[in-house]
């Protein structure tokens, strides 16, 4: 898209004293309700200063002369001094800290610090190294390249190559610090009809991904052109073969063929009883509670 | 933490009709404004229906008859049905949407949709590849395994054994849809005090990491204990020479000592100019706009 086009569009603003990542998060779940509306956006993050504040302000005024539209800010300061500068501003504010804080407030008798928090490294450095830890599983045992620690695995993903086990086990591992491997189920494996012997001893932490054979035939195709791997039939084949192996062992899967990375490793997390890593401040009720 | 202990914490619930990623991100912000609250916390995606969010206000209202606390509900349900049913329970409720969404469809001129958001994967299938390219694209050029595709790398992290290399990229190409490349800085690039030949051609591309020898060795015992490798001063030589070598290749760097992945891979970002990973619907306004 040219600057032309972009000066047609609604300006989106989202800032942080931090890394923006909530701001971001949030205002892609609220426009995303306004699905006939075209944005354009920036994210500004570390915004931790009055001066970085005011040259936003001067921004955003400019980029509401220029489009004639009210720019939509959404901001998480918790400075309260930067937070009031950014206020002034004639945009459209959208800050969850302003509108939820005081609630919170009342709620547990105390006063919000209004500080930038602190980073989970710093307040609770075995969290952030058990979520390292849970990557080095993940890149270790990604496509059954070893299985020798496969007991010390929280969840072992299997499917057909290009069915998604990869980026699932990456989120798993980085979002919820879960160690996951996967583990590619072959030709082979499918002629035999058997859950190949290196997982066969794993059944009850193995999780199945499938997919639609025209999908797969697709993502196949851009990867390896022309080739028998790709063909629709060959797709069909080891899907349908799968499937009946997950059936027959009583894995749990999933169709992720119209799944985002997150759904998918959402999804599996729920299936499976498993825990998400929580933050430092926050224990966990369990997955006990779960209403399915 | 036993479940004695957890009676006595006031509960949180993340709840969505899709994967109550946005609630938990926002959530999290929320609370960490009151570090010395203790909270337990549970999460519930893909409430889809009136009867499982009939079986969660039950479920709450039990909560706070054991433990005589008020739950705090953070809930982000696009169906206004089911909302509706959530907002009846006695909890503190915390719905972004019910908050925000009038102003923007005042601002905006247009009703939102009230629907589950439909899936990346689906409005935007390029999106999805893309994102997925991303990530083949980080585990392959992990470590410096290959370099042949260093032309297609959007960047290249390079920093001693243990830096946050790995995880660093993962998420750049998770959640940012970078393709990211890391190659390690030896021992032996370290005593020639010149920047590997391989790596040389993409100077511009590079971005250096580093961080505090303590860190760095208290890191490394874990893994190789009583190691020369994991030993203080073998760790500050190390550290030395890599940013004097940043220094005289004018390559940028950060040091990650204190920061989590998510503040190094925005940090990465901002510093070296690149853009965001976009949802489909809104476009970028790139990071000329960038304050610093």
């Amino acid at each position: 898209m040219n600057d032309q086009s972009k000066s047609h569009l609604r300006h989106v603003y989202f800032l942080s004293n931090r890394t923006a990542i909530t701001a971001e998060t949030l205002g892609h779940s609220l426009l995303a309700q306004f699905p006939d509306t075209s944005f354009t956006s920036v994210t500004i993050p570390f915004v931790d200063s009055e001066a970085k504040a005011e040259k936003i302000v001067e921004r955003i005024a400019l980029s509401q002369q220029q489009t004639g539209l009210k720019p939509i800010v959404i901001s998480t300061m918790a400075d309260e001094k930067i937070s009031a500068i950014i206020q002034r501003s004639e945009a459209l504010i959208i800050d969850p800290f302003e509108k939820f804080l005081p609630d919170l407030e009342s709620l547990l008798h105390a006063h919000s610090i209004h500080e930038s928090g602190q980073s989970h490294r710093i307040s609770n450095p075995s969290l952030y190294e058990s979520r390292i830890a849970a990557i080095d599983f993940s890149m270790v045992h990604d496509d059954g390249s070893t299985t020798k620690q496969y007991d010390k695995a929280d969840i072992i993903v299997i499917g057909v190559s290009r069915s998604g086990k990869t980026p699932t086990c990456l989120y798993l591992a980085l979002q919820f610090g879960l160690k996951a491997a996967n583990y590619p189920i072959t030709e082979e494996d499918m002629e035999s009809e058997q859950l190949p012997q290196t997982i066969r001893p794993f059944r009850k932490k193995l999780f199945g991904l499938t997919t639609n054979p025209e999908r797969l035939a697709h993502i196949r195709e851009e990867r390896r052109p022309n080739s028998r791997y790709a063909k629709l039939e060959q797709c069909k084949f080891e899907i349908r073969a799968v499937e009946q192996m997950y059936q027959q062992y009583q894995i749990p899967y999933i169709n992720t063929a119209t799944m985002s990375i997150e759904e998918i490793a959402t999804k599996v997390v729920q299936v499976s009883g498993l825990h998400r890593l929580n933050r430092p401040d926050i224990s966990s009720l369990g997955a006990g509670l779960n209403p399915q």
